[in-house]
């Protein structure tokens, strides 16, 4: 962790305030250090207030997410939130981990941006990610999985995600095949999983997360209007974006690490009470063709089984999933 | 096509000469501009001469790949060899291609390298490919595929290069599942297949080729000494690269066709007969697990099917396969 990140940390598990002598001690540098590192914090947002009765006190962090903050905050993870970069905007943040993933960079490296140009979704979609109204960023994961086992990790991330999302706000969060969160029958969250693999390996995987955090309804574009919604819609609340991504990753982390050791079932059972799509009636567009029948569970590499009208099970890995009105 | 390129086809298709009138003429160009070109292919090693009698005629071409000559040699092809790039030496083709991949170049791009520093083999292994001894390239293909499939394109890259390789040579060529060929028991060429996709869609692959050619004993590292072999070393003669890669490249041509047409029976059928692993006992190493059985056949997604010591089929996507010694 550098100063900042150290000063941020330090500030946080002080809340009564901390004298400028006892953090210097504390951190090993000189006063002057700290002052001049506090001053830098606040230049970016930081509301650090200074008094002599008791010393730094952190108030209020800005809305803007800052690598070493998250860093900060994040202590005690394994792999996912290990290393972070924060970039004002990018193309997409899938594209930019792909690229630091080629040339080696760690496990669990997470990139934030707080707007990409051309965020993606699955299937060559664009994923709308206007600036600072929600989380976009991207997971280097290296997993020791078969390419065939890819979904496992949009069913973990969507497990992970939608268990810290209703934890911080409240909200009843329900996950549709394979890679869509929603709160309210309205999607809030998108999991776009790439990966990189031979036919018998994966050599690595980014796990690209779109959540719509702080949009009110008339920031959205007109086509997503009628089947997007934001936290902030469904909860009548902003939230602190920083928070809420800190609570996120934590559950990405821990999922993560339960994907590692096998249990893959549980993950499962856990996304199976979370889907709104499992025991309802389904109509499944791959490509050109179409598949008809009942979602009636998952898999143990994540595919989706379907109870078709014929009365056969398919296994299905992709396409688009619409549950028929009833 | 380049002028270099349609000059070096005009001279192909005039074995016996061609005037400078003539071939300006064909070009639509000057007799200025022919004389200019023809220099400068003279100074990258093409032995053309030219008399008043006969005119040009194109007596040796060098023993270099020329990105222009590849293409001027690959006419009528739909897909693979429509766009060509030759380097020197790179670290590694499949790299360079993914690179490319990744910035829209378009399916079918083939990129060789006279040498490789990194070359890669499956699993991480390192592929040795000194200056000018083989043919070190890769293919850039985009597949409507699912990634569960993605064994088929080792399969059908292993029939095609076999196929060709046999009908220049001479040879007899095996392939060793999934992606080697063997001449006379050794290993004369690797296969190697990577892919970028989604869960449910290949974005695209890039097929890496690796071919002995004209190394001789000497010249192989020891480790390798024992289990590799040339097509030099096998037929007692060198052979000329560009001739060999363009025949290469025109079967993977017509077998990628056939693959997209949904004709993989076929390529299974051939890739079967010609297969040294089938109708084998062998041991299959897969990470720490060890499977053990007779290879039967191919499956429809080009996996091994395996009847095990307690006789059930297992299907192999990996692993390194041992051929027991009987």
């Amino acid at each position: 962790m550098n100063l900042d990140a150290q000063i941020l940390t330090a500030l946080r598990s002080t809340p009564m305030g901390i004298s400028g002598a006892d953090l210097a001690a504390r951190l090993g540098v000189t006063r002057a250090a700290v002052w001049a590192r506090v001053e830098d914090l606040r230049r970016i947002g930081y509301l650090i207030e200074a008094t002599p009765h008791r010393g730094y006190q952190l108030v209020q962090a800005p809305d803007a997410l800052h690598a070493d903050d998250l860093l900060s905050r994040m202590a005690g993870t394994e792999n996912i939130g290990r290393s972070f970069r924060v970039f004002e905007e990018t193309a997409s943040t899938n594209d930019l981990v792909e690229r630091l993933a080629r040339d080696g960079a760690p496990e669990g490296l997470v990139v934030f941006a707080e707007s990409q140009r051309q965020g993606r979704g699955r299937l060559g979609r664009v994923w709308f990610s206007p600036a600072r109204k929600g989380l976009w960023f991207s997971v280097l994961l290296r997993p020791a999985l078969a390419p065939q086992a890819i979904t496992r990790l949009t069913v973990f991330a969507a497990v992970a995600v939608a268990r810290a999302v209703a934890r911080v706000t409240g909200l009843r969060v329900d996950i549709k095949w394979p890679n869509d969160l929603e709160v309210a029958g309205r999607k809030c969250c998108g999991i776009l999983t790439e990966m990189n693999a031979e036919p018998d390996r994966v050599r690595y995987a980014v796990l690209g997360v779109g959540l719509d955090v702080n949009q009110v309804a008339e920031e959205w574009p007109d086509a997503l209007r009628k089947t997007a919604t934001s936290l902030r819609m469904a909860a009548g609340r902003s939230w602190d974006r920083a928070e809420l991504a800190v609570e996120v990753l934590r559950d990405l982390d821990a999922d993560y690490r339960r994907l590692q050791r096998g249990v893959f079932e549980e993950i499962a059972d856990e996304w199976e009470s979370a889907c709104s799509t499992l025991g309802r009636d389904v109509t499944i567009r791959i490509g050109e063709r179409r598949v008809r029948g009942r979602a009636e569970s998952l898999d143990s590499d994540g595919a989706l089984l379907v109870r078709t009208e014929h009365g056969h099970l398919e296994r299905i890995t992709g396409g688009d999933v619409e549950v028929d009105k009833t």
